[in-house]
């Protein structure tokens, strides 16, 4: 379930008069942003935008970003964009660090349903005149590149339709590959890459059921190793998409100097979604709530927008 | 452009009660089933399915299927279903053969633009509750598994922006891999798969300018390899298709024993779309115009259907 509280009545034309009011003058009323789009949907912040762009002859995505500054400033962009769009953004940003954020990327292409996998690809395309794919192959080598293209592509069947006799055959493949440390053997790629989620969670219960311990764990070895940790993340956005993202915010907010890009695209992208669930297991594991854990680490505009996002009353 | 014959005005009711009655009684009439179909469009034949399911509470397609028999059955199949199931279709067929047709696969992938193989790709799961990527790569292996499960991947930009230093740098990366007889060099599949069209077209003619040669001539070679066979037709595709369409309905007629599948496909997949421009190129290199090759390789319905798609007057 969702986080954001979005009043049952909303004036667009309001919203946009709001936003020109805030950003008029001398000074910025950060909190006037906030108190609008921190309480609108990804539908109402598009038609805010259009409404806006149609009464002032300007893009307020740009005017927000030559008003606003920092960590609150990635945010406030980060939200206001369309989910698709964003997550082009979030990509395209993980791919051009020098050295890309691969988990970024299987987050991107794990997380998200086939049909909103394909409506990034198709934002990408529109802003960058390039393919996801044709990106992630151009900046990454090796291994990585080749499971990271191969997620990216993916188009998976979403159907319930399940094959027992291909869990247990394809349990079967993973276990040989894992004990004999072929980490990048092609059929991992292949498998898990091309099979449905619900078909692979059979696949990866099946591994649990026959080998008593959890494909996952069986991965776990050398921190330092690149293709294996983002084989790992790969495998826990498709088993327990919530789960990761609990961990991402648990490792954002725990080291030393909190990782706001982490922090920030895990809220930002889940509002909407499920980050009621994200916060109950938040909750669960680390016995402090996650509005108080963002409350003592963050600050000033960045932290009351986060904690908007969060649902967290005034 | 396309060859087919669609009369201005088209009574989707009449056409279907025109087809009932062709399916009535005793024996089938195949003219009157040839003489509606063979002039309608995609949209026209799938208006012409939901009116016949209205009137008669059958399925025109299963009816069909029932009456007819051989090449013209299959040939019919094909014609009437919609272009992104028919590629569906085809390419199940290929992918479930005992040895795959792999030229199928990237006639599919290669020749449609991204958006066409987009549709294909939702038609597939549809029918088959499977993906198509998760269907190539079941049923192939190895170097060749690699090329076609990206090919049908692939969601290439389809936009006109070219990069003149990508294309110089490929086409050197391209060079190095085909001189040194790495024809599986993971950069060529990277490079086929993930670049768009008009980008390849400028590194192909990139690479004949620097070496004077095309890249499908340095793949001539060993006539029995067939990951080579289908790396050069892969090639073929993404450069010319009408020019690869051509050679296959060349090589269909020309061999002892029609090949009616290559035949049939390239006639039915292509009416709509740019087979009068296809017949142009098969006259300018066999002196001999299509129409009379069909004519003269096939017989009956079969025939009557074919030079009906292929726009000869009566």
């Amino acid at each position: 379930m969702a986080t954001i509280d979005v009043p049952e009545q909303v004036s667009v034309l309001a919203d946009a008069e709001a936003l020109r009011k805030a950003c008029k003058g001398w000074g910025t009323d950060e909190k006037a942003i906030i108190s609008v789009l921190g309480h609108r949907n990804a539908v109402q912040r598009k038609q805010i935008r259009l409404a806006y762009e149609d009464l002032y002859q300007e893009d307020l995505i740009k005017r927000l970003e030559s008003e606003l500054s920092g960590d609150f400033e990635k945010a406030v962009y980060r939200w206001i964009l369309d989910p698709a769009d964003r997550d082009a953004v979030l990509a395209n940003v993980a791919i051009k660090k020098l050295s890309p954020d691969h988990h970024v990327i299987v987050e991107i292409s794990c997380t998200r349903s086939p049909e909103e996998l394909l409506a990034v690809r198709r934002a990408y395309q529109a802003r960058y005149k390039h393919s996801l794919e044709e990106d992630v192959a151009a900046h990454t080598k090796g291994d990585t590149r080749k499971l990271l293209v191969s997620l990216v592509s993916a188009f998976r069947y979403d159907g319930e339709e399940i094959n027992t006799r291909v869990a247990n055959s394809e349990a079967k493949i993973l276990h040989e590959a894992v004990k004999d440390k072929e980490f990048n053997h092609e059929e991992i790629i292949r498998i898990l890459s091309t099979r449905s989620k619900m078909q692979l969670m059979a696949t990866f219960n099946r591994y649990r059921d026959d080998h008593g311990t959890t494909i996952t764990k069986n991965l776990e070895g050398d921190s330092g190793d690149e293709f294996l940790k983002t084989l790992r993340a790969t495998i826990r956005c498709l088993n327990d998409p919530k789960k990761y993202f609990e961990k991402v915010l648990r490792n954002s907010i725990r080291r030393v100097g909190t990782d706001e890009d982490a922090l920030t695209r895990v809220i930002v992208t889940r509002a909407e979604k499920d980050l009621k669930d994200i916060k109950e297991l938040y909750y669960k594991r680390n016995s402090v709530s996650l509005d108080q854990a963002v409350a003592k680490d963050t600050s000033g505009d960045y932290k009351a927008l986060l904690l908007t996002l969060l649902g967290k009353e005034d």
